[in-house]
C-alpha cells in the first residue's frame, strides 16, 4: 500500500512523478508509471522520475495505495472499469481528466466499495505532450480543481487535497457538473473558437497572403489550434453539450458585435464594447480573478501531510474498512 | 527638404525615430516628432530619438522630404487635409495605418501633384502603447506593406521601401484594397474574435470561478482584448465592411464545429477537423507561410540606398517637377 502507481507517463503523469522526486516523497514512496507506448516508456524512465515503468497497469496498482489516471479522458474511464478488481481495497484513485462528469460516474458504476475515488483536473499544461514535455513545476501556482462525490471518506479527499498541495498548486473543491460547466466556458471553448480561426484563414485561397502577413495577434489568438488533436478530440467529445452550449453563445456574441459593426449609428456603443473589454482584460491581466472567498484548504506544498494521509490515516481506514461494511447507496450525497 | 517629420509619437512612431538614430539616419537628417499629448511628447523627448518633439505638425513638414504619419487612421486623413498646403513640393508622405484604401483616397483627393503619398502599415506592434513601448528592434523581421497608387512617382516609392529596408521590415507590395481584406481576416477578425471571447466570459455570472480556474489557454486566445480602446475602434470602424464579411465567414465556421459537436456520428469528421488545424498549426509555427514568389525588392537595412533616394533623386525629381508638369488624372493606374 505504500506505491503510487501513475497510469500514463505523458507530459501531466511524469510531471506528477518528477515533482514528487523533487519533493522527496519519491525516496518515500515508490512511484510506479504505465505506459503501453514503448516511446513514451522510454522517454518516461529516462527522466528518472520512476522507480520503472511498465506495460501493465493491473501489476503497477497491486500495492498501491495512491493511483493516479493521467491518460485521455476515453482512456481513463476504460481504466476504472479494467483494473477495478487490481486496485487493493483501502487505495485512492484520482485522475487529472479535463471533463469530470463522466469519469465521476464511471468510478461509481466500476470500483468496489473499498476503493476511494476523488476526481481532479490540474489547470496548466502546455500545448507540448509526452514525458520530454514535463516539467516537475508544470503545476507550481496552477489551480488544482477537486471534486469529491459525495459520501467520500474524508481521508481519502485529504489525501489527494495533500497530493495537489505537493504539486505546488491551489486546491478547489467543487461539484464534477459544475466543473464541467465552467471549463467549457474557459478552457473548452477558446479551444474550438482558437482552431475554427486558424481553420477559416488555413482554408482561404488568400492563405499565402495571410499567412505572410500574420504578426503576433493572430498566432496568440490560434495558438491552441496546435492542441494535440487526440487531446482536443478527448475534450471535444467528453464535454459536447456543455462546450455546444457555449459555442451558441460564443455565437450569439459576435452576432452583437456584428450588429454594432453594420450600424454607423452604433459606434458609440461598439467604442463602449472594445473599451469595457480593453479596461477589463487589463484588470484580469493585473490578477483581479475570482472571489476572496474561494475554496482553498491547503495552500503549501507539504510532504508530512502527505506522508500522514498516506502512510496513516489511510492505514487506518483500511482497518476501519475492515470492521464496519460501506453503506450500500455510495452515491448518497454527503453534506459538506 | 532634408527632414524626417514623424506625426505620431505613440509605439510606431518612436520606434521608427529610435531606429533612424539606430542606423545613422538620424545623424544625416533632421528627424522631427510632433504630438499633441503633451505626456507623449515628454516621454518621446526623453527618448533621444527625435531632435525636437512639437505640438504644431505644419512647421514640422516645413522642410521635410519624408512625412511619416504614425497616428490613429482617422487622424492621418485630417491631418493628409490640414497639412496638403504645408507639405513641400517634392515631398514623400507615407503612413502607418492599419487600412489603406481610405487614407489613400483621402491622400488623393488632399495633396497636391507636387507631393508624392505611398501608403504603409508595418506589421508589428504589441497591445503596449505609446512611446514607452518604443523598440527600435520593433519591425526587425516583420512584414511591411507598401501600397503605392497607380501613377505613383518611382522615387517616391523607393525612398518608402527605403524606410521599410532601414527598419529591418520585409516590404510586401499590394494594392491598398486587397491589403484592407487581408488585414481584416489576418489581424482585425482576431482581434474581434478574441475582444468578444472575453467579453462573454467577463460578462457571465460564473466569471468569478471562470477567472479563478483561466489558464494559458484562455490568456492567449483573449490577449487581443486587452488592445487599446482608440486603436481597436480606430480599426473596427475604418474596415467594417471587410469585417463585416469575414465575421460573417467566422460565424459560419463556427457553425460548421458546432454541427459536428452536437451530432455523435460525426465523431471521425470532428477528429479530423481538429488533426488538420493541428497538423497544419505545426507547419505555420514551423515557418510554412506565403508564397516563394511574394515581392520584396528590398530586404537588408542599407542607409546609403536610403540616403541615395532621400538626399539625391528626390532633389532630381523636385528639379524634373519644376521643368515637367504633373498629368491632370494622378489617380490612372500605371503598370507595374
Amino acid at each position: 500500500m505504500t506505491d503510487i502507481a501513475i497510469i500514463g507517463t505523458g507530459q501531466i503523469g511524469t510531471s506528477i512523478a518528477l515533482r514528487l522526486q523533487e519533493t522527496g516523497a519519491g525516496r518515500k514512496y515508490r512511484v510506479i508509471g504505465v505506459d503501453r507506448m514503448r516511446d513514451h516508456a522510454v522517454a518516461a524512465r529516462r527522466t528518472g522520475a520512476f522507480v520503472d515503468v511498465i506495460a501493465d497497469p493491473a501489476r503497477a496498482v497491486r500495492d498501491a495505495g495512491l493511483v493516479v489516471l493521467a491518460t485521455p479522458t476515453g482512456a481513463i474511464i476504460r481504466l476504472l472499469h479494467d483494473l477495478a478488481g487490481d486496485i487493493p481495497e483501502g487505495a485512492t484513485v484520482t485522475d487529472v481528466g479535463s471533463t469530470k462528469a463522466r469519469i465521476q460516474r464511471a468510478a461509481q458504476e466500476a470500483l468496489p466499495a473499498g476503493v476511494a475515488f476523488v476526481g481532479g483536473h490540474p489547470m496548466a499544461g502546455t500545448t507540448g505532450t509526452g514525458p520530454a514535455a514535463a516539467d516537475p513545476a508544470l503545476f507550481s501556482g496552477a489551480r488544482w480543481v477537486v471534486t469529491p462525490a459525495g459520501g467520500t471518506p474524508e481521508p481519502a479527499v485529504d489525501l489527494v487535497l495533500g497530493l495537489v498541495a505537493l504539486m505546488g498548486a491551489r486546491a478547489m473543491l467543487m461539484d464534477a457538473e459544475e466543473h464541467d460547466a465552467y471549463v467549457a466556458a474557459i478552457s473548452h471553448l477558446p479551444l474550438i473558437s482558437s482552431t475554427a480561426l486558424f481553420h477559416l484563414a488555413r482554408s482561404s485561397e488568400a492563405w499565402p497572403e495571410l499567412s505572410t502577413l500574420a504578426a503576433g495577434g493572430f498566432r496568440s489568438a490560434t495558438r491552441l489550434a496546435g492542441t494535440d488533436e487526440h487531446m482536443a478530440h478527448d475534450i471535444a467529445s467528453t464535454n459536447r453539450d456543455q462546450l455546444v452550449h457555449w459555442l451558441d453563445r460564443y455565437r450569439a456574441e459576435l452576432g452583437r458585435v456584428r450588429a454594432l459593426l453594420a450600424d454607423a449609428d452604433a459606434d458609440e456603443d461598439l467604442f463602449r464594447y472594445l473599451a469595457e473589454a480593453s479596461i477589463q482584460h487589463g484588470a484580469f491581466e493585473a490578477g483581479a480573478i475570482g472571489r476572496t472567498e474561494v475554496d482553498e484548504r491547503i495552500e503549501t506544498p507539504d510532504l508530512s501531510l502527505f506522508d500522514f494521509v498516506m502512510g496513516g490515516a489511510l492505514a487506518q481506514r483500511a482497518r476501519e474498512l475492515a470492521q464496519e461494511p460501506e453503506p450500500t447507496d455510495r452515491r448518497g450525497r454527503r453534506d459538506r
